[in-house]
């Protein structure tokens, strides 16, 4: 069987299983603590294993991005995969070049190690959205982070690690390198592979500061609490 | 014990357990696919049952929102809860008598009752970002959108229905009514509560369709393709 017709049967299999069970709401049998515990085990990732990402899990996470709300059901995305290593090197080349020439000094050799990490997955999506279509600025401000945000909360089901990426492999060097046309807005661009280690959990602002009930009355502005950088 | 000492109590039973089950991956025994299924299954909800949403279920779906990635971990959100029947009637009324000045004679009492269809649910999120944050723009354009996604899919596994909102309650309508400052960005509204109905599935895009191997050479530009408004 040629690839392509593998990819299609794969990607059908996945369009009628998500169908069926789309039409049906979730029984009572459904225990929600399965889902929660992911969202707070999503972390950012900055260094991976080389170990490979089975197309049938890419797959399987590129149809949980596509589930977000979308404006219109407009459905503006275009994933742009890639794992060629002569692309994932020369997207590194140009950014580290980048870190030489703006980092100062001091903080050098800290920030080359740290962005080298990034180039370190086997895999990288970037979350695109096509401006020709309907809503373009909601496409940019709602449906495509919404994507990514799916994208990698189905990867750390699956246990890999992502991190949204934005100035950390900038828009630029994604557009050179990949040739992406000016039609495509970029949201962001992840990594996605197993993590090299799962960092120590990040400290997080308090629920009860973020929650708020039926006034914003005596609610504590952002930049009166603790912040960490 | 008094509400605020119970939801206190609540806040940080919630914040011990995701902080200790968030120090280790995810292992072999995790099956990703209920948490696939519910991404497939989340779909926007216009009307609802009065049935209330548990002060349980609402922290952990706020929770779980909260858990995005996020600039620099500025955590920029607000969730505004909204249960008093004065202030959404107040939502209502301003909502309804914006859609009878501005749409034509002959749709006016369909679009009445779409919109009307909205305030059915017991409680409203207004997902907001503090526009003091240290990433202003990346609050408004990621952080913010990818909190609501979340806390979207966190409510489908619940079992309840939620609605993105952006035109569908005017940012306006809910900053007068609600007196929200300034400084605070709306990013949505959205009701939570129990659906009158579960909507038939809207027709979706294929995965292939969206997903571009390399290169974006030959990939089908989306003003090419099918479009379902």
């Amino acid at each position: 069987m040629s690839t392509s017709r593998r990819k299609l049967l794969q990607l059908a299999s996945i369009a009628g299983g998500t169908l069926a069970a789309g039409a049906a709401p979730l029984g009572s049998a459904d225990d929600p603590a399965a889902l929660l515990a992911v969202f707070a085990k999503r972390q950012t990732v900055r260094r991976y294993k080389p170990d490979p990402v089975p197309e049938e899990h890419l797959l399987k996470i590129l149809d949980a991005a596509r589930r977000g709300p979308t404006c219109m059901n407009q459905q503006p995305w275009t994933f742009l995969v890639v794992r060629d290593k002569a692309k994932i090197d020369a997207m590194k080349k140009r950014t580290l070049d980048l870190v030489a020439k703006f980092v100062s000094a001091d903080k050098k050799e800290a920030a080359l190690h740290f962005t080298e990490g990034y180039f370190t997955a086997p895999v990288y999506v970037v979350v695109l959205v096509d401006t020709g279509c309907p809503c373009t600025g909601y496409a940019q401000r709602h449906d495509g982070p919404i994507a990514a945000g799916y994208l990698m909360l189905a990867a750390r089901a699956f246990g890999y690690g992502t991190a949204y990426l934005t100035d950390g492999i900038p828009e630029q060097v994604t557009r050179e390198v990949l040739a992406i046309p000016s039609q495509y807005q970029r949201i962001c661009i992840t990594p996605i592979g197993v993590p090299d280690h799962w960092p120590p959990q990040v400290p997080k602002r308090m629920l009860e500061e973020m929650a708020a009930y039926e006034t914003l009355e005596g609610h504590p502005a952002l930049k009166a609490l603790p912040y960490n950088p």
